[in-house]
């Protein structure tokens, strides 16, 4: 088993500085959106991982596909790192400079480009949010489905492979993509896919590019699949009297195939972090937070069954959140878990694990992980995208005492191992930046990674789009 | 807008000689199980394309991943091409041996190695058919919905990125294809994937071998995703006075998030056909064949709203396949529509189209093309997974004739022509094969296309991998 990432060591830190004539040429070009201001390039030079890096030479702030083109040509020509950034809120040190370079801030490309409602697709530049497209689209009566925690940008999304609370019954990034406008090493701009819902049309390139993290392509436009906003949806919250036992439950429901939009596990310190955080007073034990969507008569029937199953496990009556507003607050506060749970030990970084297994595994890395992280001493919490078989843990450690770090970094080796043994993976949907490198190495064996590297070389052949960044080549 | 490849020329026919050092080696690996008997090279050499060209040197059946690892190696060695072979039912001309070389028979490669019901994944050999895999699992209450019309294999179905009558509730092979075990281009084994229901753990390699048709590397082993079969399945044909009528029924459906299972187009010139095959005695007007999953309320619920959109636009009441033997009986005749359609025409071949376009564009799409082929004069056939907005239409051809397979590639292009200034695709399901690689470059740009080269350079350096399809190097 790999360790992560040797922290005291940064092999990974290769800075190539940047000639002074592309600074000039980016000047020329950009003007005040070429910033070298250190309060700029130090916001885009972190991330929330727990590492601290120096930050890029310069940030660009990019307004069209062409002018990233440019950047990225520039690059080319002076072999400079470029380094895509969205909303800054990677949780693996996707966005760190680790071999210096510019930083291309998408966030000014913020424009919902062409809705075709008709065909339930939505084509977005890189730096529209979620939460932003939501509101865009709302009068449409359709919506995108994908939340991570953070408010982040399709951009990052897509590079990681994101997906978040409703990916058990509407699938991730991975599914969800039909096409990318791409700008490729050379600078040269690529669309792949098309709004057809499915094609056979040569190499899967938009899957190609999708969680590839920067490092095969700077994606500017992103084409999406909607889904119109079901006729009934209802939320509940139901307590139980163990982690296993939500557990259990939600294996029940997947297992009977039960069509759920949301469940998704608290644990009982997520659940107080939200409490203090949001001012709710839910019962401070395990819940699983759910949501039903369909017909009316399909909604009862699901939450039906669930409650039947919840019952049998000795969950309690469910608590509805019956009216819409109520049931925002309730999801809101679940994507603020993250940000909650940090304010609970004030000061401190989260190291956050992402594993995922087959649902029937479930229980038994959650409770392992449980008991592991009981014993450690560390202030830890819990959230689960339980339906996929997906949790995080996010261990609260005290930047400045490096045994915490260690601490935490050996549980989640070991939560990674338990997880790698049950068949799941290392990373569900946070990518693996920096952070899991090691990780990859022992998920995927040496024979899968050889080939990720020469689809690297072949693309990247100057290693200039987000270098360091999954691998070391 | 590039024409089919030009089949007078075949500037694609570069036999590269096997050398008798590869021919013995073969030999004494495999004895009998490798053979260059003619009648096998010939049964291996030819497709449901419409194309014939010599066949490979040698056949060799192998019956483990080793096995074909060992004829890559070998390949590799003497650079010779290896073609993988499964059921043979390609449409596009994708086991055809257009540079020589051995064809890789993974027929006996039959086991469903691994089932693991409780978390709805079944593990299989790449030479596995979908009727198989479905007859082994059924005493389990799952089932794998990807169904193209011919009972291919998983491996076949997964390098073609197929898809079928259930993709429009249940996906394709694109997202039920959870990982593999693929032999590279050096004969090296590698596994991509896991078991997890989604993962961020680096380039998806999975996705990037789905549908790449053997140009990237053999898949022996696929790990797919399985369904409950739901608790309630009914089946209605409607019969319309217009194949538009039929259409835009559909359209509402997709557009109104009925969550239906299958949806298909039957033209009255394809309801013949099965009548005439399957002794059946359909209404020979245009048809749609649907089927609803779900809890017999949720079934009856989505039957309501879809009768009362077709009754709108002139359909008429529902009949109803009232039990499964019933039904089993439709959908065989649906998956027969092919061959009974090849039927009406003996000695014919068909040049078959796949475009796929937004839903809302399907109406245009079809009614042109149904003018322009009615006014060719020659036979043809419409079958449409018409809830993708995916349709083929098949032209029936004397091969002896050749004004009558221009006729058809010429429709054949100004279909794709239409699909692509549709926002659609040139394939939704049947791959590039040899056929349709003028059309990918339209479609893909130049650019796509050459990060596609640079991909298949990456890796397969020798092009010794299903050579000279999808594109020319």
């Amino acid at each position: 088993m790999n360790a992560p990432l040797d922290l005291a060591h940064w092999p990974i830190l290769k800075p190539r500085p940047m000639p002074a004539a592309m600074l000039q040429a980016l000047k020329a070009l950009f003007g005040e959106r070429c910033s070298t201001a250190r309060a700029v390039r130090e916001q885009h030079g972190r991330d929330e991982s727990p590492f601290d890096v120096p930050p890029p030479e310069a940030v660009v702030f990019c307004e069209s596909t062409e002018e990233v083109a440019q950047v990225v040509r520039l690059a080319a020509q002076h072999r400079v790192p470029v380094i895509p950034y969205g909303a800054g809120s990677s949780l693996e040190g996707h966005l760190l400079a680790v071999q210096g370079g510019v930083s291309i801030d998408l966030s000014r490309m913020n424009q919902v480009l062409r809705l075709n409602a008709d065909d339930q697709t939505v084509t977005v530049q890189a730096g529209v949010t979620r939460l932003q497209l939501n509101r865009e689209i709302k009068d449409t009566g359709l919506f995108f489905p994908i939340d991570p925690g953070a408010d982040a940008t399709l951009g990052g999304m897509s590079a990681t492979r994101a997906s978040g609370t409703n990916a058990v019954r509407y699938g991730t990034m991975r599914e969800n993509v039909l096409g990318l406008t791409v700008v490729t090493a050379d600078g040269e701009v690529v669309k792949t896919g098309t709004r057809a819902r499915k094609s056979s049309a040569g190499y899967d390139l938009t899957r190609l590019f999708v969680g590839s993290e920067g490092t095969l392509g700077v994606m500017t436009e992103i084409t999406l699949k909607l889904y119109p906003v079901p006729e009934s949806i209802t939320a509940a919250v139901c307590s139980f009297p163990s982690v296993d036992a939500a557990v259990q439950t939600t294996i029940h429901i997947i297992q009977l195939g039960v069509p759920i939009a949301r469940v998704e596990l608290l644990d009982a310190h997520s659940v107080r972090a939200v409490n203090a955080h949001d001012k709710l007073a839910l019962k401070e034990s395990p819940m699983l937070l759910m949501e039903f969507h369909g017909s009316p008569s399909s909604t009862a029937e699901q939450a039906q069954t669930v409650q039947e199953i919840a019952n049998g496990l000795g969950g309690e009556a469910f608590e509805w959140a019956s009216t819409p507003e109520e049931r925002t607050r309730l999801w809101t506060a679940r994507h603020h878990a993250y940000f909650a749970a940090l304010q609970m030990k004030p000061g401190c970084r989260s190291v956050t694990t992402d594993t995922c297994v087959p649902i029937s595994r479930l229980a038994e890395c959650i409770n392992e992980t449980v008991a592991e992280a009981d014993a450690s001493g560390l202030p830890y919490f819990i959230v689960g995208h339980v339906g996929d078989g997906n949790f995080h843990v996010g261990y609260l450690i005290d930047p400045a005492i490096p045994q915490e770090r260690e601490t935490a970094e050996r549980l989640n080796a070991q939560l990674v191992a338990r997880a790698l043994r049950l068949e799941g993976t290392c990373t569900g949907e946070h990518g693996i930046g920096l952070h899991k490198q090691g990780f990859l190495q022992d998920e995927a064996g040496d024979g899968a990674l050889a080939l990720m590297r020469a689809l690297k070389r072949a693309l990247d052949p100057q290693d200039i789009l987000n270098p360091g960044k999954i691998f070391q080549l």
